[in-house]
């Protein structure tokens, strides 16, 4: 019988191993809730209307249909028995010999999970269509409020925490505002709106080299994001932000500030550590996050894929009966845009910034995008914002959380 | 004071409206429940994953930021009143003084409006979605379905009524299951999927020449779909769709078959029949509808776009106290495709057919497209589907009804 490896998750971890395991004699079955691998690194852009869904996002079993070991199961993943190797789904359960954890992560709101209604995270494609519908409506809305104070909070957007995501998030709004939509509204000036970005550390870019964090720093102001360093968010509500006593009146509030494993993987690696299971891989986001201290992998996609790449490469030795290889992560470096024509990127002793950071930025984003045809419509959507200031995704699509509501209060009255 | 004109509906009847009364002494409204521009004709290829949604619609603030006498209202119309000469909206009000009424249609399912549920249409962008996660989802659980009568309803699709959408629907949903999917699934053949078209008429595309509507029915039966000509649809629930006696179980039934005008619309068009109100213009689809009989104009955009026009012109005679002219409306020929390199054109004399006939088709519809940048990244979809056979925005997103029923059902608990 042929070792069955069941990998969960088709991030850059999962898809890495799984495509690595066509070397193996083991088969193999790759569960994901979503019917896409998702390039997660331009996952604001969407949320910023910068692309369109389907310029990130690959279906996995177009991406896999040639091998012939690997069968892909879309579900949702419920509990993990590590002991009699099964994964249970929501609709089934699998029998394992190997497994491979890269499951990802979900927003961490530190114990105030009350805050996440009124400040979403930015983790998957949906949560970018929403974050996406929030930013554009607050434009609309503030076209038909009279008063002048509540337009002022339409046009205010928090982004609470500055790394890569927070500022990439925070320059991508500002720049909407200033140049996307300026001429677009008759009742005020776009170029009126507020984009605060707030960070509990005392600078952007904490992973970055200090020199770049005020590189960045720089290019934020520029762009007129407002932003506060050293300053905790004390509580989030329908109304806005409270920030140390403070309280900045918004309608608009994005959550940028941490990740932590999902429920399922929280247990399963404090069972992991207890125990001791050569047969299963923790790779990924997750994997990341499991570290003590966090310093050994980051979050990056690359660290996913050399991770994959590393866990099938241990599990066709164990097949084989030949020795395991400790993990050792090769650093190609880190990088990040501020909004037009700025980024920085830092890889050993290189550090670039400004003009030079950005097209860098941009030539390892197109060069890791999957497919061929992805990265021609991408390429062909950035030069296009990059000439015009336009861009092309900015549609309002999907129910309102109010709407919803409203749907339910008819549903519950008949 | 300026005259002020209300354009209801951002389609191709409001949009060429309002653009045509930059020329005129007025000030002009535009209302429209969704923040873009919709190029209809599409609508089916976001349905059956060929384009994103971001190709097809475009921002109407975006398309009218240049014109100074224009404002952009995102808002749903409740009510008209004639007599007052008032538009009134979920969050509001508005006078005018000339009112353009571009509502468009919705499905009509002649008096079974609980068919809806289960056969949903095709009329706006989430309806698209909808109908593409159907598809895609039937797929899927084709995969993980053991039972094999069950599996082979999951992938029967039924198409209801045979005009332009309901043939491009049918084509375009085998030619995913022969060609796109035909790889990617390990538990059954994707080519065994079964799609029928029911039509009630004698006829496919009865609006076309009968020769041409032949060479179409060919056509999709060379696509290897399953084309009912003359066949009443007695009954659709949750099992499938019931055929005058034969009841064909199917996970997926898509409604083509009929329009109607929204309620508000119907309305209003009794109470314009009875008392003729020279300074309120219906122009699209819903002026289609509302010619006794349906001979007029056709429900088509360039008919749409033609009538906008004429009544912008007419509203600008009015206000300087020049006579009005009828409207004629200059027939540029109707087209349909069916799959792939295959499609039907008749303009005058004209009768096309075959590739020249799809080759015609694809020139009108990336001419009549709005944006360059929509126009170059829809052919260049459509120029790697052609050669490889994909389709780009095979995406399940957003949430399932029954999701939502689960969520409702915790809730409720809760």
């Amino acid at each position: 019988m042929v070792p069955h490896v069941v990998i969960i998750g088709g991030g850059f971890g999962g898809l890495y191993a799984a495509r690595r395991l066509s070397r193996g004699h083991v088969r193999v079955t790759l569960v994901d809730k979503h019917n896409y691998h998702l390039f997660q690194p331009l996952l604001y852009q969407v949320a910023t209307a910068g692309l369109s869904p389907g310029d990130i996002a690959t279906p996995i079993r177009s991406l896999v249909s040639r091998q012939s070991n690997l069968e892909v199961r879309l579900g949702e993943v419920t509990s993990v028995d590590l002991a009699a190797r099964t994964v249970t789904l929501k609709d089934g359960q699998l029998a394992y010999d190997y497994l491979v954890v890269a499951a990802g992560v979900s927003h961490a709101y530190f114990g105030r999970a009350e805050w996440e209604r009124f400040a979403p995270g930015l983790k998957t494609l949906d949560d970018a269509l929403e974050l996406r519908r929030r930013v554009l409506t607050a434009f609309e809305e503030a076209e038909t409020e009279e008063d002048e104070a509540r337009r002022q909070e339409l046009l205010t957007f928090v982004v609470v925490g500055a790394g890569p995501t927070g500022v990439e998030l925070a320059g991508a709004i500002s720049e909407l505002a200033r140049f996307t939509v300026a001429r677009d509204y008759r009742r005020f000036d776009p170029r009126q709106a507020k984009v605060l970005l707030v960070e509990a550390g005392p600078r952007v870019l904490s992973a970055f080299d200090p020199a770049l964090s005020d590189k960045a720093l720089r290019s934020l102001q520029k762009l007129g994001v407002d932003v506060r360093l050293s300053t905790r968010v004390t509580d989030i509500d329908a109304r806005g932000v409270r920030l140390e006593g403070e309280l900045v009146a918004a309608h608009t509030v994005l959550w940028a500030a941490g990740v932590a494993a999902a429920p399922l993987s929280k247990t399963l690696g404090v069972e992991l550590d207890r125990a001791g299971h050569p047969e299963v891989f923790v790779v990924g986001d997750l994997a990341a996050i499991g570290q003590p201290g966090g310093g050994f992998v980051p979050g990056l996609a690359p660290a996913a894929i050399q991770a994959g790449e590393h866990a099938a490469e241990n599990i066709i030795a164990l097949v084989a009966k030949r020795p395991t290889e400790a993990f050792t992560y090769f650093d190609k470096g880190i990088m990040a845009t501020v909004g037009r024509a700025s980024g920085i990127a830092q890889a050993g002793q290189l550090r670039l910034s400004g003009l030079v950071g950005w097209v860098a930025w941009l030539f390892i984003h197109i060069m890791y995008l999957i497919g061929f045809r992805n990265r021609l419509l991408v390429m062909i959507q950035w030069a296009w914002a990059f000439f015009t200031f336009g861009r092309s995704a900015r549609l309002i699509t999907g129910t309102s959380p109010e709407a919803l509501d409203r749907t339910l209060d008819v549903e519950r009255v008949a």
